[in-house]
């Protein structure tokens, strides 16, 4: 019973051992492509039976009208704005959005994307989850011709556009700010730096330390966590137990900062002025609390709007998409209390 | 090309004037239902040419496991708990679970139910929208044989079973607790009355006060408002504008109590011992700040895990909706700081 499936662009690109979007320039008969290679893929196309766009166009024609949004957390302040962008550009544009949440847990999110796939999405948006190891379930995504976008975090492995933010960028800010306040030995809490948004931040923060002479072993303190509340509280309690000293805390995420000020005040360690706090992300908390935290202020909104707008143009341009396309949004350091020393 | 549409029990509960229950009932032969009524049901079963449970079971056979949630707000901490408990009981039974946002807005809710029902969910659980008005929307979910639950919120006219908490106890208790640490004048910012929820927390502050001779003129103040952050800081400007009196404020959120308290620290006013604040939902920030806010800490996490269940039992049993189920949570009273004068 089952249905041979319609050749795809993708099957054209393995036969040939091609870039799926140089098999896409060549059909569509891109300047870039030499005569060589368009010829080589118009004859393979061919040989294939390829009906161009067939299977895209049809998609489009029955369209859901939907949009499948796959994120770790909704609790989060990030999330839940970015999901905001999402919504009011595709509600804007006559396009509804469902949303999964991965809980950072792999298995789920290929349910997730299973789910997203039967429920006939148009478009999928993913920020993957941590824990998330293996791609097949986001390279099926691509071979059934539904266009995947990256927001946020993204898998090298994995062909498709993204729209990040400035993470190495911001946090070489960040800690140039501490370092400018007097920081002389920094302790950082950091989630799984296999993520790519915990690797770039800590990579920014290593550059900066060096270009400011630090010693990396000595000034330096680094604890991996999975930046949850209480891994805020654990750092701490086990840095003071050591005995090992440090004068500014930077914490990836703005939960995991809130619970090491917490801590600090309990001990009678006075922030800023013995220890400077920063965090990540702008949680509203970070701003209420006493004293308040510097964070970084990302364009979660902007990010969601953004990754509406591509897949929707590439949707009416009725184009295979283009791989390895890169948006990269500003971040912005948010400056309070809790790391101020010098007026 | 149009199917004519398999009869239901809703048919005959239409052709008879009855209850969907009460026909569901009559062809199960519940023992509550007389002889007559089970007769007359039967005969017009037969007539519409009723196939028992046929599009319910089919619809179950050709199942997407799939769990469809709608609820006002993602950001909320009672609503993100409320998913934690939904999906860690949904993915323990294999089904998995899509959210829509409805940010209290009809037209949205109303776009969120089509989606939902493309996608063939399974069973749809939902919040509504403060906004929503009409119930035609939810009456077609039920028309189509998928279950539907209200959860925390529901609106009367619309039979289905709901998952509720006890606003109208707790609203009782957080309002003696006021009076019991002097409270003489209280100052409530309240949402939109027409909704469940907060219909049912004014009625409770309405009875305790009552019941403790206040005088409903001049000892109480209502602002209703939309409850976001800044409806805290705007009422309390605008009471004290006024130059009206008051020695506690109660929202209805957390999120208007942390914006009233602030106000207030700004002012000079002294918080508990010149005005007590109180809020609800036990947001994280509500812990957070200084002082710390007494709030109300509602079960969202067992709400979600038992709207849950209950459509897994419900799918299990293949027995049309037994509507009118009501079953009510116990919230917690958090007496914290904001709120404590006596010792």
């Amino acid at each position: 019973m089952e249905r041979k499936k319609p050749t795809t662009i993708h099957d054209i690109a393995k036969a040939l051992n091609l870039n799926s979007s140089t098999v896409s320039r060549a059909l569509n008969n891109h300047p870039r492509i030499s005569e060589k290679t368009r010829l080589m893929v118009q004859k393979t196309a061919k040989k294939l039976a390829y009906q161009p766009n067939s299977m895209a166009a049809n998609l489009r024609k029955s369209s859901s009208k939907t949009i499948g949004v796959v994120i770790p957390r909704i609790s989060r302040h990030f999330f839940s704005q970015a999901i905001s962008g999402i919504e009011e550009t595709a509600y804007a544009e006559g396009y509804s959005v469902v949303i999964c949440q991965s809980m950072e847990n792999e298995k789920r999110e290929i349910r997730n994307i299973d789910t997203l796939i039967s429920s006939r999405v148009d478009g999928i948006l993913i920020s993957p989850a941590i824990g998330t190891k293996s791609y097949k379930h986001l390279n099926q995504i691509k071979e059934r011709d539904i266009p995947l976008f990256f927001f946020d975090r993204y898998i090298e492995e994995v062909d498709a556009s993204k729209i990040l933010t400035d993470d190495f960028k911001i946090a070489r800010q960040l800690a140039q700010h501490l370092i400018d306040q007097g920081c002389k030995k920094m302790a950082v809490i950091t989630g799984d730096r296999q993520a790519s948004i915990y690797r770039d931040r800590i990579n920014g923060i290593y550059e900066t330390l060096k270009e400011n002479g630090f010693n990396m072993e000595s000034q330096l303190l680094i604890k991996e966590t999975e930046l949850i509340y209480e891994n805020g509280e654990q750092a701490i309690r086990e840095w003071l137990k050591q005995g090992v000293e440090f004068d500014a805390v930077l914490g990836l995420s703005d939960m995991v900062a809130i619970s090491a000020l917490k801590v600090l005040q309990e001990e009678g360690i006075k922030v800023p002025e013995d220890v400077m706090v920063a965090g990540f992300s702008n949680e509203p908390a970070s701003a209420l609390i006493s004293p308040a935290i510097t964070t970084v202020g990302q364009p979660a909104y902007e990010i969601g709007q953004l990754a509406v707008k591509k897949l929707l143009h590439f949707l009416k341009e009725e184009n295979p998409m283009d791989a390895h396309e890169i948006a990269i949004l500003k971040s912005e350091l948010i400056i309070r209390e809790s790391t101020i020393r010098t007026k």
